[in-house]
């Protein structure tokens, strides 16, 4: 066997083999390893003939050695621990230059400990997020490689070769920055998809039970939704699975138990916003949504003591459908801001220089969260780098302008109603926060200073001078 | 000297004078130090007169050598590595079975930690939860121990007797479990506090802004709600500060900087949420909305750009103010409820086994968020040890079933009106999400299905077993 190989690929579960796929389609010659050799062989089995540059290695020395030099591995195996035990595998057979990318849902404190630990031994390391699910994998994924940038050249074109194109041609695929960056943004990029998912689970549930509107319809609703602003693939298979029957003809989303669960990337996000110190409602309550939902017997228990309102909002149905659409599309928009807040705030605090509108492009397509919506968010950091929020841009403020009276509308009615709308709500409170110039922190100041001797500072005096009084 | 002081106190910051005296009062013979000495000097030179029993030492050796066999030392340092570097310097000097107590808002994990260390030398470590501020720590704090079992009955009768009392005599200092449960119920509390403060602000803010109410007429407000239901320490401060005036006549709280600070425990009890899988949507947002109070520039920038409503919400003020009322007492429950299933799930999770009539008991009286409402939480724990939440006691599904329309009733104006309202907004969909037999996360596991082959579980199947379907 020459060592001829352009990427090496170790774990072979489902995501693992559709980048295989993905990675041979380009025309690269590529070596698999798995550690149960079963895998390797399957997976052979059903593609060796069709793949003449497709290689099955033993062990990892020979999957080392089938490498073409500097060697480009890309590791596919379970976040966590997994990773750290493949690493120690496979350092000490490779060379300096050699690159290592990981390609799970690291924690992004995992991949920056990593770097260093490779570095010890010459070898680069690349954080790499990768969306897009299995069918994102197989057919291109969002690419969002961070870590080491020396090896970045060297990857670029692969990486390039086998992420998403946005219909101009360009590659979902680029260079976020250094240290943990690309898996942070990978983390965020779920954050806001748990949020937009949460949104489009608001909305269906305030069509189905509080408007009382088909399943057929709903799914029309959405399809029709899916031309406009909404435009984006969560929508497109939201109205696709309203239209799915189980075998007695009924919905089957309605078979389905109400009970989500989580792998932890959104709540990693919501948990780093905390320490960053940047606020995110929206993002957090999405996570907390499917916490609450887990709770399946205790709601039902709850449900039989709690009171609530009885009486359904009253409206005109048609104008309310649409009111929900705005509802959904201003929070959305919230929802993005603060997901690149977060981003803006973590590449400040880790020195990242992150170029929020290659992120937006990045996830233009090819990953979960892909929309034409991004290419709005791409332009509004290419015209401005350094915009505060998104809320303030031109395109989305004049949204927002159309909107955020039908999600004030919804959401109070919702409350009304008895609806839990906690997305919608947490929505309305980041909007309304954002945008006030007053907010009651002066008497949480106040307090703090009774309670606390914490100081404070005055609005008629420069900051960083400080004031202490007894309050009483 | 002879070896006889009964306790030992490393640290004279604030915290750490105020408790040397609330000792010293209690009859103790009590060493003190301070890595710098000057600090040391000032206090013996303040107190030394006044108390005997106060024993003044210069280095660790002669601290040590003070305390009567086994030893109790109280660290009163920074959180952080100033515990670490106290420890590193004091286990050397100490013998089997001595306690080290460290009373800092120290991370639960970093206990754990130190926990094992302490007992590689068989020195019993306590991370001691201390509330109450400079105030509490010098009449008697809320105290709560936890960690090495054997030094409870050691340090007990200490603890008792410099802890708050609540008015039948008990004292609120507690055995709260193994572990860094101390810490995590201290952690908790903060988290409790910050919800607490922020649904009075924005009581506050609807009082002063929407309702146009004046300083002198919302102290008056304040303290008459103090006498009833939200009768508590942080309502009772909230009038004091409202009837504070500035030296030229106006009240002095619209002078202070609306930029609350954090100083992490808030944060921190949001996270250990997130990772526990327990929602709490308002503890959470009560963080938030201090991080969005510090982007003070931000804002003033976004309100020039941003629009809203004009309009104020209409009424009776009189009845408005009353539905204030009991919006803040249901928001309330809310909030505490979330932070005692946080506990509850932390208590499964980390086997401490908390007896959470005792948490509540313990925090009755010395601490920030001492009120009679604990009581009431005491009493509910008592009556049914396993109650999954505070909202299905009796006591408090009375009181929510006479308040929550009120606070469905204040959240959805306040959102029409444009005024933000985070926690109000959190604590009601906290509330209908809980009491809700049909969530939308079916949706959530319909489409988590198509683009993740996540599988799902079906309403008609026994739990456990698991469906995968196309979607389309």
């Amino acid at each position: 066997m020459e060592a001829a190989s352009d990427v090496g690929l170790y774990g072979l579960a489902v995501m693992g083999r559709n980048l295989a796929l993905n990675i041979l389609d380009r025309g690269f010659g590529l070596s698999v390893y798995n550690r149960s050799r079963e895998r390797v062989d399957a997976f052979m089995a059903e593609h060796g003939a069709a793949y003449p540059r497709l290689v099955a290695t033993a062990d990892e020395r020979e999957f080392v050695a089938s490498l073409a030099s500097p060697r480009r591995i890309l590791l596919m195996v379970k976040a966590g621990e997994p990773v750290d035990e493949a690493m120690e595998r496979l350092l000490p057979l490779l060379a300096e230059g050699d690159i290592l990318m990981d390609g799970g849902n690291s924690n992004y404190r995992d991949t920056e400990r990593r770097l260093l630990r490779a570095a010890e031994r010459g070898v680069r390391f690349v954080g790499l997020g990768v969306s897009g699910g299995e069918e994102g994998a197989r057919k291109g994924p969002s690419l969002m490689p961070g870590g080491d940038p020396e090896a970045w050249p060297v990857i670029r074109p692969f990486l390039e070769a086998i992420a998403a194109k946005v219909p101009s041609g360009e590659p979902c695929a680029d260079w976020m920055g250094r240290g943990g960056s690309g898996h942070f943004v990978k983390m965020v990029h779920n954050a806001i998809e748990y949020a937009d998912m949460e949104l489009i689970a608001e909305t269906y549930h305030l069509l189905r039970v509080y408007l009382k509107t088909s399943h057929d319809e709903m799914r029309t609703v959405f399809a029709e939704w899916n031309k406009g602003d909404l435009s984006s693939y969560l929508v497109g298979i939201t109205a696709d699975a309203l239209g799915v029957m189980d075998e007695d003809g009924e919905p089957l989303v309605e078979k389905v138990l109400d009970s989500a669960g989580q792998k932890g990337t959104g709540a990693w996000a919501a948990a780093a916003a905390l320490e960053l110190g940047a606020p995110v409602g929206l993002l957090a309550e999405a996570v907390f949504a499917r916490d609450l939902s887990a709770l399946k017997d205790e709601r039902v228990g709850a449900c039989a003591v709690l009171g609530g309102p009885k009486a359904a909002p009253t409206g005109e149905r048609h104008s309310m459908i649409e009111d929900l659409r705005k509802a959904l599309l201003a929070a959305k928009i919230v929802a993005y801001a603060e997901g690149f807040l977060l981003l803006r705030r973590a590449s400040v605090e880790y020195r990242w220089d992150l170029d929020l509108s290659r992120v937006a492009l990045v996830w233009r397509e090819g990953c979960i969260i892909r929309s034409a919506f991004l290419d709005h968010i791409a332009e509004a950091y290419r015209r401005e780098s350094g915009l505060p929020s998104l809320l303030l841009d031109a395109h989305f403020k004049a949204l927002l302008d159309q909107c955020m009276p039908s999600l004030r509308k919804v959401t109070a009615r919702a409350i009304e109603s008895g609806a839990p709308v906690p997305a919608f709500a947490a929505a309305v409170s980041f909007y309304d926060g954002y945008r006030s110039t007053w907010l009651p922190a002066n008497l949480l100041q106040a307090l703090r200073d009774r309670f606390g001797a914490h100081g404070y500072e005055r609005v008629d005096r420069p900051r960083g001078e400080t004031f202490h009084s007894e309050w009483k």
